[in-house]
């Protein structure tokens, strides 16, 4: 029995939103499950000294072709809503709310999110908007919204951003492996690797 | 006739020296050159406010073991010297003093450098060193170090380094193949599959 792959990423992540789309794939490959944890790197920014890439001179040029490139060769289209970036606490709320009860429909959920955000342009800052796309794949809208203002749920994502920052997590996406972390996009094809070969 | 692939780095990174290793196969299996730009990190990092990776909280542990990691894919020894982060300026301006005259010498020199540094853990920052290194390749001792403090040899790497910039470069490893930037040790990967694909 095999340990699942911690996936951590932060919903106004357009890199988390692409390796979504990808790490459930990879991780059967393996006969592997993964755990998702969105968390929140403007909490983890505090103590790194990070800021959003897309802001920095040089890098944010950089970053912007190096994500277009990306989505295409996963073959997801990428743009970025407005505002970005933007506060990710109630798209995350609403999916350890869900996970606790049905973790795949959270990852549907979780999906649909990001792709709402990162494909559609859309704003999903708001509990409004999160509720909405939650509507769509069937939830209850009044439900949704009451779990997003629910003490037990707001520290439910306090303690996953602790607990991330405990284990080292930084960026998004971040992956860890039987212990061995893998930070970026691209270590989602190292991650591949070291799991074929198991390591070296 | 195609151009040769733009390959930037710094003498005092230690992703720079493991891509160092690979660069030049991975250009020779798609009929391809490399043109190699050692240029200094620390003026760019004054443009985008970044800083050394190793003294990152968090963001250093993690480079600690990405770093082991990616060498031990390449079959590299890695380490890092004392003092570290370095300054490169003498490593830097030998490499293009000699890349004037024997493009083929100037690599095996920067390879040479690198290895010292990265491999041996030696102190590569001052001429000294720099020049000993070079004489343990057959280049005369003395003609070096005149070669260190010679103007039109720093006029040459401080034009280096405002072209890298100018160009948008800002990390090493960093490289350009026909306009297409790829930073990271990562991308050496992804670098190749562009050439062999042609690109997406």
């Amino acid at each position: 029995m095999t340990a699942p792959i911690d996936f951590y990423f932060d919903f106004s992540s357009p890199y988390g939103y692409i390796a979504a789309h990808q790490i459930d794939a990879i991780a059967e490959r393996h006969g592997r499950t993964v755990t998702w944890h969105p968390y929140l790197l403007g909490v983890v920014f505090k103590k790194t000294g990070g800021t959003p890439l897309h802001g920095i001179p040089m890098k944010g040029d950089y970053v912007r072709v190096d994500l277009a490139r990306a989505a295409r060769r996963q073959g997801v289209p990428i743009g970025l809503p407005k505002p970005f970036p933007f506060t990710s606490v109630a798209a995350a709320r609403a999916f350890y709310w869900l996970c606790d009860r049905d973790e795949a429909a959270a990852k549907t959920l979780a999906i649909a999110l990001l792709s709402a955000s990162f494909a559609g342009g859309r704003d999903i800052s708001g509990t409004k908007a999160v509720a909405a796309i939650a509507e769509g794949l069937g939830h209850d809208r009044a439900e949704v919204l009451a779990a997003l203002g629910n003490t037990a749920v707001k520290q439910r994502l306090r303690k996953e951003v602790d607990a991330a920052m405990a284990r080292g997590v930084f960026g998004s996406p971040y992956m860890i492996v039987d212990g061995e972390p893998f930070w970026g996009i691209d270590h989602l094809d190292l991650l591949d690797q070291w799991l074929d070969t198991g390591g070296w």
